[in-house]
């Protein structure tokens, strides 16, 4: 390569700097900063990159499938550089980390540093932070802390920052969790974000109360609240024509007096006009323009060009103040205000942008995925914790990589379910290349825990993603020739468990024995043949090829695991000589009063044998008899045709909008089969020709497990359907329920009402519908009726007495959001391709009125983090020699509190642990559990010695302490503002005992002699 | 403003030079040269940047109005800096000066700096050079080369640089002029282009003839010939997806193994497969890439950035040599291969694109804009006469703008009527504010010639740019308070000259003086009504206003003028004798035999009575007695909706496409007005509601003179119309005709028939259209009847005997062309809009079988430099006072010889004078002037003393020495090329002699002591 006029670029930026000869050559001023007493526009440049949406992370990185959608954020980021170095007033704030890291690794050297210098002088603030922009209402708050830690600790490594300000610019409202815990505990100053309901808009629009305090917590209150504001319309410029990617149409500012439309003074006019509009809707004299949206910034210089001749131009005129800007600079100009500011508390659920359009379908869009993502999540919270246990390996598999795919799918068109089909399947991709490399961790961890070898000879111990349909090769053996099949489950709870193990089998005659040789409790259920032909199908579809074998029978068994830890169950060929599951075929009778008790424990389910359903539901310790029914609906799509004076709306993947409620009734006149057995008994429905579900009553628990399949849902009568399971009661709720927040805080709905403003209520369904992570529930004066959930769900109540939760969603007209799909999932296999069937399942219990909130809370962690089950086979001979078959990871006399769980447990880089301890229960919710408890770390590492704990904000970007010191105090409007939250106080070094307060998450860097 | 980093500025190039220590940035292989034996492929980036098209230039340049086309030319140029900084194996080629110059006063003096060091280190090379890529057909030679120069000399200015390679790239056909004369004479070694005939190209693919030795001229042959290259397809880049805009859908290169779809080996392979499909077709081991298109690298990196990856992967892989190129690096290797080329003689016309698709239809749309056009061209020649007469003056008015305007509107889609309407109407107020500049050039230095005053008290002379449509205030005025209205006649031609004048006056009572103060011959004509009617419509368009006054008189004298000189004439109030024309009015008379001949010479016109129309044509001197009919006709526009098998075509813009042919018949029955005088007789015929038309026969001269008037073309059933006029004789022209190349050499055309193939006659109208700048001719054994063109028109033969000349059209139609608006003009004025009206001239004449060319040459220059006219009032007593009232440039003895136009003659900004003669014979053409002619400088500067003559190519930007001796030298297949052309000899700095041979044309700068 020839020799470079090196040079010359010595003084490349010069040119800009310093005042030209050339008097052709026009060097704008934009040097400017706030100017008190003037109105200041803040212009903020951003783009908005999604990670995935109508094309993959990867295409949108790379720009490549742009016949979907032009959008390459390579070009963003690499014309960004020439563009703030060639003039040192300009900023950008970058948002999404998984793109952003994509980049940073395919820069040289010379570019890094470049790039290190604009984000230690402010010119390039790295907000937000995230590897993605979560999701609010479908991501559950585990995956949303996993995947901020993730962005926040690569800042924090890469560039020693820890990003200031929220930026949920995009997503489809936003919970109150985002805002307190997310938001305040990550040491946020500020939240921004565009989409709340136009209604409210409206109304803060005329109260200037756009901005607020948000205080998302019921229980932490002001001690863990937010600067929150919604934007006057969305995350664009304002109107008036100020769009400047290449190509855009809006009018440049021409200041060339030698060419011909000259047009600065229209331009100033334009600018002063869009300032002084938005600045009668805001309070204090700062307003902020967003400069950018979706995937702009392609050719940064685009933008800051105008932007310089508007500050330039804007400034000379001098009626307002135009400065290059960043989130940062404008929450501290709005907080040097010393202004109170309204308070906000809950959340912005559900989100509407126009009449009829309640962007609540998303809730359930895409089951299938948002069922994945779940088991993912759960999956690498557990393989994180067999990580930490064997020893990190960084040249061998880690969990990364599905820690990496977790964080994307995160992203507010991900889970949600909003994307394009073929972005769905490579998220599902991810996720699939990341469990099979969490997967060798986790098998060699347990080889290494349980003896079997640790390093380069490890036990191959198999594991079963598909076992949900009934797929699981390592238990499908044959074990005539004296084989045991060894279960390894893992329990990634803090507490000892007991739980059902249910396994397909290949023969009845099997015997499971704990590890101390004893065999134990187990029960045989047919596999139902309807089971056989999804199994076989969608086995077909994921793996390509036809099962070798098909199992006849599930066998089940309860299992009973020590915390942070495992047991070790074997199953071997015997003659069994009961337990085989009594079956029992209902049909109708014809008698209006026979019924039938299903449960064999303390919960009796009571089943109409002539309406063949569910009628009661008793429970004989609790004292609990309620009348209670469960039925199918669906409702149809609306196709928006119907619309005249609005702009059509349809129901899509983002927006629920029926247009009619059907109930599904039997086509086989209720008929019912019943498996009973000493483990658990089953109830088999079919509800019709493409909805079926078994419920479960297990022995020792006190709830009924509802496993549902539901699909292909038939389109050919040219109607979307979305379905629903009720939950039928005689309680008189009051138009009132209870919906987590991301998972976590429950808030209270009440039906066609808002508490921030009078409600027009013109969708009575969709508009009363709020997403589900953890569960809904309702009460009267005596009792309350939960459902738990096992992944994210819309739900609601829309009669009092019967909740509802939307289960699967197929539809046929798009819902002019920008995703152009249909919703409409198929499967291929055996060269056809049908509807999406989805599995899962759902839960209810009736508490005592204000006893409901442990089986919420405790149950709903089980839900989360079911046992963890791997298998190997020995030969018969070996199975009793000696080896570890049972392990805690705790101290042996140890386990948390039951209002505690280990949300974290991680083994850093650095040979740190990362560890996340969150209080399960609100204040006042529980009057057992809504206290303070403890946590002894020195029990946690039993076989280690703690050097230090280092207390850390959620996202362990920054200490604790450090991050309360440098928080913004902002005043909020109005009554003071409540008790003190009880938090945990200071971890003595010594005692290393951590104390956590109702609701509280506490963060700790943990590093060991 | 902050302190910058400048210390990182330093190393940012390094980044891309040095080996990189992080692996993951990946350092691509660029700087590959040509290698021998393998097959080359010249990446060859560029921008095709219309100066005007869809948008105005300046709109293009700011980018602005991009709801019409998303293009901005100051990100093209300004990306381009950083692109090529980041990687010095980076090539660009620019082309378009109107755009370059503009970004160039914008810069700093920094970005100057680097461009400098670009431009001369090769990496950006200007090519082409001239302020737009003219147009071929419907631009005048003399305005390709005004425009040419003026972009030439500003890079020799400005870089001391010399283009190398025409790039003529869009334009829609090829003339022989542009690649003898604007090609080789401007010292181009080669020439490339993508619009051939597709039978054409077809066939050149096919034998591997698409490059060729292009030897123009006839006259000149092998001494002015070049290298020609047509694009396989277009100017884009090759088939298999190698677009790389930002947006682009191209399939990018996908490197990054760590991402998703790497695809390099898939794109490597289109690369080879796409080069090897073109070296299929292609002589050599050398192909260009053409990688870019309209208004693209508005990023260049994104562009380069994929060049770089499959430059470096294509040369790894090895098939193939892959490298950033240029034209001039191809030429070059081309040139190295000591191959011999297919010879190719004449011209590219007509183009077709496919089927029924002649793009012949431009050569006369926007038939007013041409006609402005051509006014300006020859305004602009006189006006820099005047100029240097006066002595040029850098801070008062210049012809510089006008000369910019000028440049602009040879644009290919500017003089070509493919503009949208905006876009026509600012190029025809470019050339009006230009030519608002020239006129105050040209009032000055009359003033300073005629003695009415020099520098600060100059008399006003005013001009008259609206007396084509009878509008002249300073003739309109009262003399009956004894004042003269004084007018000067400049005679911008290198003979003396005798022409009439025409001017609307008040009153018939007038007379002529010439400056002696005797009084002349005249003529009163009366104004007719009907154009009262166009003038007071087309100056309220034009101005605003309505007329003060309405003259009801021309008056028509015959004035005499030096070389390069002026005549001053007095007109007065007076009665006149006699000299009123008599005027006849005739109608039908039912005799089949009655015959009138008008005109006061030799030439006699016989019009038949009862016909009404025109019979024959006499000649008394020469025994021309030859039957003709004149008459109109239309073609209507074909809508393209019978086509089924091929894309619609419509007749449009660009697209001549006739669904029939329809006879205009006179609505009068023939009636027809006849006025005689002593100067010249005059035939009114009213043709129609919208044609009418004026023929004249002037007492001194032999060719009749038509001014048409023809609009609006009523589009209210729904047709377009294309109106031509035929002259029909009884010639046996033998399907034989000659059209002019660009207003220059004359080039044989046969009718459905191509020299260099076999022509597949699919529109047999279209297809034998031709452009004409000068005029057409054909002949029979004994004579040959010439017509010629006051501006751009279509023209051709289509029945033996009969040549017609399409004058104006009117569409309703778009021609699928990107132009997107059916050409419908329209003018405004009172309220309400009207199809365009256009008024124009052609000239006939016949004359016997080789002795046309006289006429068509001598007369043909006048046509291009009618006289201009000043006016100026005088009180009666001064009119006789001493003043200079004639005047003549040359030396009084001398005018140039009668085969010699002197093309240019202007002063430049360092006081040297650019002089252009040309000699107006081919070889052959006429046997007293196709014969070697002498210019003696010394005559042309009586007043001033030579002190150097310096020869220079055509575009004045080297020696011509210099160039002949840089020149390359090619092979052309077959035949030896014919006998050297007759050149004039070097100048001998003593005598100063230029001699010229036939169509040579000889460029100066002339210095003075």
């Amino acid at each position: 390569m020839a020799a470079h006029p090196l040079s010359l670029l010595l003084i490349l930026l010069l040119g800009v700097l310093l005042p030209c000869g050339d008097s052709k050559f026009i060097a704008y001023n934009t040097s400017h900063g706030v100017v008190p007493g003037k109105l200041n526009v803040h212009l903020v440049p951003h783009s908005h990159d999604d990670v995935g949406w109508l094309k993959t992370i990867d295409q949108y990185y790379v720009g490549s499938n742009n016949s979907i959608q032009g959008a390459c954020v390579e070009n963003v980021l690499d014309s960004l550089v020439t563009a703030l170095l060639s003039n040192p007033d300009r900023k950008f704030i970058y948002v999404e980390q998984a793109f952003f890291q994509r980049w940073w690794g395919d820069q040289s050297e010379i570019i890094q540093g470049l790039v290190r210098k604009f984000i230690s002088s402010g010119q390039l603030e790295l907000i937000n932070g995230g590897m993605c922009m979560h999701d609010e209402a479908t991501s559950h708050y585990i995956d949303m802390i996993d995947q901020t830690t993730l962005g926040h600790r690569f800042i924090k490594n890469e560039f020693n920052l820890t990003p200031r300000i929220g930026w949920q610019i995009d997503p489809f409202g936003h919970s109150a969790v985002q805002a307190y815990l997310l938001g305040a505990e990550v040491g946020f100053d500020s939240i921004f974000f565009a989409r709340i309901d136009y209604q409210d808009r409206a109304k803060r629009k005329d109260e200037k109360s756009l901005e607020v305090i948000w205080q998302g917590s019921r229980t932490f209150g002001s001690s863990s609240q937010i600067f929150a504001g919604a934007f006057p319309e969305n995350y664009e410029p304002p109107p008036g024509g100020f769009y400047y990617e290449v190509n855009d149409d809006s009018p440049i500012v021409q200041d060339n007096i030698k060419l011909f439309d000259y047009n600065v003074p229209d331009r100033v006019n334009a600018f002063v006009e869009a300032a002084i509009a938005q600045a009668n809707i805001t309070r204090t004299n700062h307003i902020m323009w967003t400069m950018g949206t979706d995937f702009k910034y392609q050719y940064a210089n685009s933008w800051f060009r105008q932007m310089d001749k508007l500050i330039h131009y804007v400034n000379l005129d001098g009626r307002v103040n135009a400065l290059y800007s960043t989130p940062s600079i404008y929450t501290d100009a709005k907080h040097a205000a010393s202004e109170s500011w309204p308070l906000k508390t809950d959340d912005y659920f559900p989100y509407a942008d126009r009449i009829n359009a309640y962007w609540t379908g998303y809730f359930t869009s895409r089951a299938g995925l948002k069922g994945y993502v779940r088991m993912m999540s759960s999956y690498y919270l557990a393989a994180r914790q067999l990580e930490f246990f064997k020893g990190r390996n960084e040249s061998g598999p880690t969990t990364d990589s599905l820690a990496d795919a977790l964080a994307i799918v995160q992203h507010h068109d991900a889970v949600t379910g909003t994307e394009k089909q073929h972005v769905s399947d490579d998220y599902a991709k991810r996720l699939s290349i990341g469990y099979k490399e969490a997967e060798e961790v986790v098998a060699a961890s347990i080889s290494c825990i349980t003896g079997s070898g640790c390093g380069s000879s490890i036990t191959k111990f198999e594991q079963c993603p598909l076992l949900n349909i009934s797929y699981c090769p390592p238990s499908e053996i044959d074990l005539s020739q004296g084989k045991n099949l060894v279960v390894v489950v893992y329990n990634s709870l803090g507490w000892k468990r007991e739980d059902v193990v249910r396994i397909p089998v290949l023969s009845e005659n099997v015997v499971v024995r704990d590890s101390s040789g004893k065999e134990i409790e187990s029960q045989i259920l047919p596999l139902a043949n309807a089971y056989v032909g999804i199994r076989n199908y969608y086995v077909m579809a994921h793996l390509g090829k036809i099962p070798a074998v098909t199992p006849q029978y599930w066998l089940a068994f309860s299992a009973s695991v020590p915390p942070l830890g495992l047991s070790t169950y074997f199953i071997s060929k015997a003659n069994r000589k009961a337990s085989t599951s009594m079956q029992t075929l209902f049909k109708a009778t014809g008698s209006a009063t026979d019924t039938i008790a299903v449960g064999p424990g303390n919960l009796k389910l009571i089943y109409s044998e002539n309406e063949g359903k569910l009628v009661g539901y008793i429970n004989t310790r609790s004292r609990i008899n309620a009348s209670m029914e469960q039925s199918y609906r669906y409702y149809t799509g609306n196709d928006g045709s119907a619309d005249k004076k609005v702009i059509p709306q349809a129901s899509g993947a983002y927006v629920f909008r029926p247009n009619g409620s059907y109930p599904i009734k039997s086509e086989e006149q209720g008929a019912f089969t019943v498996l009973r057995g000493p483990v658990l008994d089953e109830v088999h429905q079919r509800i019709n020709s493409w909805i079926s579900q078994i419920t479960r009553v297990y022995k020792g628990k006190e709830h009924a497990e509802v496993e549902f399949t539901i699909g292909p849902i038939p389109i050919d009568d040219g109607q979307g359907k979305e379905v629903v399971a009720d939950i039928t009661t005689a309680m008189k709720s009051n138009k009132t329920f209870y919906t987590d927040s991301s998972g976590r805080d429950f808030i209270e709905r009440i039906r066609d009402y808002r508490k921030d403003w009078h409600l027009e209520v013109n969708q009575p369904v969709a508009g009363n519908y709020y997403p589900l992570n953890l569960g809904i529930f309702m009460k009267d004066d005596s009792t309350e009726l939960s459902m738990l959930v096992d992944r994210a769900v819309g739900g609601s109540s829309i009669v009092d007495g019967q909740l509802e939760l939307m289960l699967h969603r197929r539809l046929v007209h798009d819902d002019s959001r920008g995703v152009a799909e249909a919703l409409n999932e198929t499967v291929c296999a055996f060269d056809k391709c049908a509807g999406l069937t989805v599995q899962g399942k759902f839960f209810l219990r009736i508490d005592p009125l204000g006893e409901g909130a442990k089986w919420r809370r405790s149950f709903g962690q089980e839900i989360y983090s079911p046992f963890l089950l791997a298998f190997t086979e020995q030969d018969g001979k070996e199975w009793t020699s000696p080896r570890v078959s049972t392990f805690s990871g705790l101290d042996p006399s140890y386990s948390l509190p039951d209002n505690v769980a280990m949300i974290t447990l991680q083994e850093l880089e650095d040979g740190k642990v990362l560890l996340r301890l969150a209080h399960l229960y609100e204040v006042g919710e529980d009057k057992d559990l809504s206290v303070m408890a403890s946590v002894e770390l020195k029990k946690l590492f039993p076989n280690k010695k703690i050097s230090s704990a280092e207390e850390m904000s959620l996202s362990a970007n920054q200490g604790r302490a450090e991050m309360e010191k440098k928080r913004l105090v902002w005043k909020a409007e109005g009554s003071p503002q409540g008790a003190k939250a009880a938090r945990g106080g200071a971890v003595d070094p010594a005692g290393l005992v951590v104390e956590l307060g109702p609701m509280e998450i506490r963060t700790f860097v943990i590093s060991f002699l």
